[in-house]
């Protein structure tokens, strides 16, 4: 449809019809006749009762072809105006086949496999007739008490901004002429606008509270990088930002995300966040809110009836905001537009379903999350090189993930436990039962701890067992090994949405079988699962290896297998700082140097920016993780010393592996501005390298730093770069830094 | 001398003379002949080796009477231009006569007796020949890590703003005409301009990064109230704001300080602070530190060579820079001057040392200390009403602060230990030692905790016995005893500048002994020296009793032994939450609702701004504190329930004492706006009176509740109030409210 008949579709609705599209609502509000939906979720919801679903613009969280199928039918049948419903739905990372958590995704330093895993989860999505999925999240965070750490790229900004364009470009592929998004792609929604990855005390949903300097400089750019990538949809966040909840901030959203930053797709509120202006304190009832979301240019109110009830109260009378509604309604017709769906309402369902020739968890798709995982995973420690092991060896694996199926993160609505590979299945697969003993060891969980899950408590795995008979059967088992893999970790529940920990340690029962095991003076290899970086520092002294798996997804226990038993070397990096502990948070690597900086030099000198009672230094840094071999970088040339605006410095390395395993290494680039208008980072990252190196293999590698990369925003937020010099430092993490030089910006009047 | 004269003088100083007003020395320059100054000092701090010491504009932390008089002599004698010499010093909750710190001082919501204890140390200061006192530090902290919450008055607006104008009206009085400092008073200095209280995962020194609504709305009025009492002295902060360090920053020190907040006296710089602007990343070198300091308004140059040497480089050939000069050399002539020093450089000194009439540390002053320390303990626990102590029982105190004269704090430069009266002494006055055994129990701090206090570790006492024979003669001692008096803490190093703690807890071995003795069956009071809220929820279930006695100054044991034995009924109500956890911080009562509020009602509802692993609530919550006796309140009028801008809301409640014990309540008002263009907080203290009550007595305490309480920072900074509802809350805490009410703000359309 072009999009004059599109405006003049627009124009034939009426109010009604048009605040319909505005509307978001779940599937049961279509199931049944007239009279339930009244007495059912129409009641619930609090709409009014002349309220005619048949208006509602889209369903979410429907993941079913044929009942998506029969909905749009029924609902093109009963709708006056015949446009389609859009369905959304919460697909994360992996529709069926499920791949790690995005925190490890962020690990993997692989761009092109993090795309290629949206990719697949939006192919699944497409073939289960879903038009619409909320991700990326981009959030950025440097709070590991926060839950949705999970879900998040980490601490870095251009980790972020890679893993929002990488998954936007996934999802929805290259927007084709006039928007139109390709076939077997979908639309991607990045969120959560804006900073809801800061929340004070990483308590969820709390207040946030940023410089305009840090939020430009720091929070923005990953959802700026999904927008220029294509995002057809952005989400507001539910925090306050300054005292002004997002889903009501016209300044945000108007000013910075529309004009500055040019989205023009549809802004859907967060799950009730209209609604949720009251509770705020910021909106005095729902009329309020409905017209403080509209101004603010919020498109679709998710599930909550504000706009429902409310906006033709809003608009009447008033010129302007019944304009603002018109644009609203406009770009969600766009929307439907750019998906085909006036061509097609089902994109092709019927024929999908038909033919049942289903691409969902696919070998494809597994072999994509199996190979996504490896790289996702990263070696904390490897004392003595007791990894990777032989199949030689006696293995006790012991711990309640041993023989865990629930480790797919608590974000995959559509995984299912059972295609799980869990680790024992895998180590089985690969090295066969006869060295291997497997027992659970410990409860994952204290017994009391059931209570804090609310309805997920049910679906905690119940003990059987007593703590006592566990680790008597895990000593035994260790007794008569040579190696100890131990396969622990937090809940998936203790993660996600609503799972914010004071205390983001392994679970009291865990550590105690630790405890008791490492009397033994066995060796052990500790594998952690978890949403986030745990606080490791006292577990570190008691193991010899660490491999922190994350949630790995369907594919996990092959991944961890393999790599155990060395057929991958292990390649991740830490997209976030693992604290020493809780009182160093937040801590991460691009912090500013400060007057008085901590210098090694100066011993425990009182008056610098230290702790009397800690290091500053975290357990594990950004960008840290170890690998089966080693390499060696030397600096071959610099092309240049001293740079103008349109230049660019070019750096070429050699990186070779010295070692006697074939491994991927990740050379990080990070830079220093010296000196400026407003004090720049340690080092920030701007640019990486993963290449593979067979053993003894030798790769050069280049760089190019442009002006770009040395921009920042200054005192007046005017993005720019400022003459002097800068340090470039590249290594494998942010804190190990193998080759260095500095180079000067030139000014303007040194251009000749 | 008027103001014409002044600006005479000025002029006819020449570029050397003017720098040197804005120089800031130590003593030691001015000891010996100018050879062993140039190649000691001089060289030392890097100062240009022509520069003529004489030309210095004041001296830094000498507090001897008679080398006062000697240096001011001699350097009257030989400089050019016979400008007296300012001398400054850090004297900041006491000169000999020690009050309890800071942040003890703001829990006895006792502004009169917080003014008198400025004023003695004031007037100790004055007898002694200072001039300038870096006092009071009003930095609003929300974060126990930081060590210098002991200097600070809490993490409240409304008791920064009246501790500010309670110390600098001690200190300064009201100025006289022309701005001159009454007799007998020194000139207050207020810092640390600004948000100095909120580095970053409080560490010492830390970049601090704040949106400018909670600059403006919690960190800045308690500066601004400290200007508008007059203090002559703005000290700058140490750290960023938002990536400009603050004593390079323009905005804040030019736009804000200057000119929105009207502050015309001297702006000195911190400690070194301007040459760390260059450790910042933020000046090139030292002539550009220089520059950039003068540009921001920075007059006084603390403590380095910069200034010294760059300044003339600085405004060789630029006249806005040479006018910026002499602002900056004008403000310090009118210091002087309004200090009377151009007509008496000794002010009085050389008749105060002849006469020997000195009040320091006179009975006035120790009844005022121990006054002030009796309102500043807060008792935070009494179960079963062990406290008061009856004199009959048999008493066992025990533990490291038992008979410990470092209880003064670390910024308490002139205090003297042995001045002291610990807590034994205070006991023994009081009650004598018939019932009262006493020992030492544990180390004050582990073995190895020595090696992370820099030059203090010599200061830390020496262990003699090993911790077993403590522990085994305090376990006698108990056995023996029907209370257990347990004086614990951190060590006064562990806390001030530079003594951030990642785990502000109770040390080590302290926690054992304390284990140990609640193994006996024993009636426990625990009294807690610290500078900062420990967290202590272990702690508290393990005692009967708790006392927070801070670091209560010279007179402490004698008002903790009055309170132990119901002599002074505690009063004390805290002015900083103890958090249950490290990972709670920071947790603050005056925090926003959210969208998703964690209501009691909804019981573990996952989705709600919370920890799956703590309660939100804080172990104690701001404005809390016991008392021996019971009060009531009864709400008996409230003058309107609907408000024009000009009027106000009066209140009159009755408050009873229904216990058997005299005591004062501290009736605290709290307001919430419900609903504001800018969220506003759950509640927001706005007034408070403390009262004394016989047993049995009842008063009318009055409130008024006027426009100006209801104003906030809107979104573009304007600062108003909004129509609409309000709620008041009145109670004995910012958790426990007694009465309640609310009351609309009329539009201007509703005032007729």
């Amino acid at each position: 449809m072009d999009n004059k008949t599109l405006l003049e579709k627009l124009n034939t609705l009426s109010i009604e019809e048009k605040i319909g599209q505005l509307i978001q609502l779940t599937g049961d509000f279509f199931e049944g006749d007239m009279d339930t939906v009244v007495t059912g979720p129409l009641k619930k919801l609090g709409l009014n009762t002349d309220y005619n679903i048949y208006n509602t613009g889209s369903i979410l969280n429907i993941t079913n072809p044929e009942k998506i199928i029969r909905l749009q039918t029924d609902y093109l049948e009963k709708s006056a105006h015949k446009i389609p419903l859009l369905f959304m739905a919460d697909i994360i990372y992996g529709y069926r086949t499920i791949f790690p958590i995005p925190i490890a995704q962020a690990c993997s330093w692989n761009y092109e496999e993090v795309e290629n895993a949206a990719s697949i989860a939006a192919r699944e999505c497409y073939e289960e007739g879903i038009h619409v999925t909320f991700s990326p999240m981009v959030d950025l965070v440097r709070d590991p008490r926060w839950g949705r750490v999970m879900e998040s790229p980490g601490e870095d900004t251009l980790l972020a901004q890679k893993y929002a364009q990488s998954v936007v470009l996934g999802i929805q592929g290259n927007n084709l002429e006039g928007g139109a998004v390709p076939a077997h792609k979908i639309a991607a929604c990045v969120k959560h606008f804006a900073a809801y990855g800061a929340p004070v005390a990483g308590r969820e949903y709390n207040a946030v509270d940023l410089s305009e300097h840090a939020l430009r400089e720091y929070y923005l750019p990953g959802y700026q990088a999904a927008i220029e990538a294509g995002a057809k949809l952005v989400m507001t966040a539910f925090n306050t930002l300054n005292g002004i909840p997002a889903t009501g901030n016209e300044w945000l959203n108007r000013n910075v995300l529309r004009q500055e930053m040019n989205f023009d797709g549809v802004l859907i509120s967060d799950y009730a966040a209209i609604e949720e202006l009251i509770m705020h304190g910021y909106a005095e009832d729902e009329t309020s809110a409905a017209r403080l979301a509209l101004l603010a240019g919020v498109d679709v109110d998710m599930k909550t009836a504000v706009y429902a009830n409310q906006l033709k109260n809003v608009i009447t009378g008033n010129d302007y905001m019944l304009e603002l509604l018109n644009e609203a309604v406009y770009r969600v017709l766009k929307l439907k537009n750019d998906l085909g769906l006036f061509e097609d309402p089902f994109r092709g369902l019927q024929e999908i379903v038909k033919r049942s020739t289903s691409s969902i968890l696919s070998d494809d798709h597994k072999q994509a999350a199996l190979s996504l995982t490896e790289e996702s995973v990263v070696l904390l420690k490897n004392e003595n090189n007791v990894l990777p092991l032989s199949r030689e060896m006696k293995i006790a694996l012991i711990g309640p993930y041993a023989e865990e199926n629930s480790t797919l993160g608590m974000w995959a609505i559509k995984g299912e436990e059972t295609d799980t590979i869990n680790l024992k299945t895998g180590l089985l697969q690969l090295v066969g039962p006869d060295n291997l003993s497997v027992c659970r060891g410990s409860y994952l969980l204290p017994v009391d701890a059931r209570k804090t899950f609310d309805k997920y408590a049910d679906k905690l795995a119940v003990e059987t067992s007593s703590e006592e008979d566990l680790l008597q059967e895990a000593i035994r088992n260790a007794n008569e090994a040579e190696v100890i893999v131990l396969a622990l970790g937090e809940s998936i529940y203790q993660s996600g949405e609503g799972g914010s920990r004071t205390n983001p340690a392994l679970p009291e029962p865990q550590l105690r079988l630790l405890h008791e095991l490492s009397l033994l003076g066995k060796r052990i290899v500790l594998i952690v699962y978890s949403g986030r970086p745990l606080i490791l520092t006292d577990v570190a002294e008691k193991v010899d290896a660490i491999i922190q798996a994350w949630y790995p997804g369907t594919m996990g226990g092959e991944a961890l297998a393999n790599i155990l038993y060395g057929e991958v070397n292990p390649s991740g990096k830490l997209a976030m700082t693992f604290p020493r502990s809780v009182g160093q948070i937040p801590v991460y690597y691009n912090e500013l140097n400060t007057g008085r900086p901590n210098l090694k030099e100066n011993g425990s000198y009182r008056f610098a920016s230290r702790y009397i009672d800690e290091v500053n230094e975290p357990l594990y840094p950004f960008g840290y993780g170890l690998s089966y071999t080693s390499f060696e970088y030397s600096l071959l040339t610099v092309s240049q010393k001293e740079m103008k605006t349109n230049e660019s410095v070019d750096i070429r390395i050699s990186v070779s592996n010295t070692g006697t395993y074939a491994g991927k290494e990740t050379i990080q680039l990070y830079i220093r501005d010296k000196f400026a208008s407003v004090a720049r980072p340690v080092k920030e990252l701007k640019d990486f390298k993963k290449v593979f190196l067979h053993s003894g293999e030798t790769k050069i590698v280049e760089f190019s730093v442009d002006e770009d990369m040395l921009k920042f925003y200054g005192r007046e937020m005017e993005y720019k770069s400022e003459p002097g010099e800068f340090e470039v430092y590249i290594g494998s993490s942010s804190q190990e830094t193998l080759l260095s030089f500095s180079f000067t910006l030139l000014r303007e009047d040194q251009h000749e």
